[in-house]
């Protein structure tokens, strides 16, 4: 069974980087980029959220105090750069990879912001807040509108995720079980959007 | 008569978040976002230039403490979301909102720097971070010319709120009084720009 | 002899902050603006990198506890307003002055976190970030590529840098030789770059 050990949250934080880093650097790989613009893309799509959430929280931002978090940047900007070619659809891989990051950080993100004692409302900020960030400046770096913008259900999925999250928690308590079933929760709604092409109501009453 | 009361700062702070929040949803709107981009844009206009203020001067962020600034901020996304169509002249609003903001955050960024015991010079960089960071944001995500480097006078005025505020409470001390005046300074400055269309000299020798 | 003084060190970065600042300020001419446009470039661009380098190290921002830095930005964005129209060149002088502060910034920046006790990888994207975010800012703010992304060696240059520093501290120790030998290196292989249009192999296996 799911504990809410360290080592289940460390595990779970290292995955959201390392698809988060594989979806950068497709988008360097799009760009046509060199190796260090892979591994440059890799690592702020990687790392770039939790930075902006660590910064705004006042905690040690945590590449900084665990170097492992970079080196998985790093190994995954090279496996890209030469793996790449293999994968007929880049693009699509992307999108998938980027619906995983979504759904971890999104919760993640939520949780560890809510384990410091803040608001619910704060607490989901952070969640957004991890889960976007990393994405809008490889987005804005690479002239892409931000997937943010989109018509898609995206921050929707980080919201169904951190507020599962939030709920189960005071349902079920901080364990692995509740952050894993938010996780699920989140990645279902951001893949049915785009499994089905849904979108919320855009606002066009000009 | 005022008094420079916590009270009194709080809800100059707290209505500049409402100008800001409201400046950012009505850019939403022109971008034809659904509901949470209205939010997300009402909430990075809003408390965006206020959180890298408090970054670089190493104080606990504003709102990470006081959650009410950032359902000021939801609010505001949600009540422009369902009245934006109301306004006939949103664009013409949303320069207006954008300049009580200005004078407002140009004002009490620097006052909050400056009480932290800071340079002149870094006092007023800190006025012009609060006023400008949020709108910047803003507009590079909806992809228009930032207004900081439009050809109109906006950190001319923002400039002229934070010195006139130094200036006054070296003059009248750090009361209510200093920064209402410096306040309407600035907006004046700003609003005399918009109305007649003034500007700087362009650098224009090629 | 040069030693490891703080003195050194600090006019190395004085240096590294003015050389950045009138890139940036050029960046300001290349777009017309007016004399404030001239100063907020050149401190976002000589004081951007160091910023978001001191807040992930979680120290004091730099220029927040000594003026002299955002003074040296003002005066370097107003003499280049009044100077700039003297330089035939000036998109050369931008890029000899932007491959100045990337030696230098790559090799202080990675000093300073190294000397904090950072792993060597982080130590090295603490370089990277010092060099790096002010000039993305600026080339952001100003509409252009981001040289970083652009086919020319700039991060590796940059890498070079601080590389070259962390292998020179275990074998000359934290001297001021080591951080000069490393700035001459970085410096000779982006001066070289540009000279002869070298460029690490694209991605480009569609």
């Amino acid at each position: 069974m799911l504990g809410s050990s360290p080592d289940f949250l460390y595990i779970a934080g290292l995955l959201g980087v390392i698809v988060f880093a594989i979806s950068g650097a497709l988008a360097a790989a799009e760009k046509h980029l060199d190796i260090l613009g892979f591994i440059l893309f890799a690592a702020i799509t990687g790392i770039g959220g939790g930075t902006v959430r660590d910064l705004i929280l006042g905690v040690d931002v945590f590449w900084v105090t665990d170097a492992l978090y970079l080196q998985v940047c790093v190994a995954a900007g090279v496996l890209t750069y030469f793996l790449a070619p293999q994968f007929v659809a880049r693009q699509r891989l992307l999108l998938w990879m980027d619906a995983m990051g979504l759904a971890l950080f999104s919760v993640l993100g939520t949780s560890k912001a809510y384990a410091l004692g803040v608001d619910l409302l704060v607490a989901c900020a952070m969640g957004m807040i991890t889960t976007t960030f990393g994405s809008v400046i490889r987005d804005i770096l690479s002239d892409r509108e931000p997937v943010l913008l989109g018509p898609e259900i995206y921050v929707t999925a980080a919201l169904a995720g951190a507020m599962s999250y939030l709920l189960l928690f005071h349902v079920l308590g901080d364990s692995g079980v509740s952050i894993a079933i938010a996780v699920v929760i989140a990645f279902a709604v951001r893949a049915a959007a785009m499994v089905w092409d849904l979108r919320l109501p855009k606002f066009s009453r000009y």
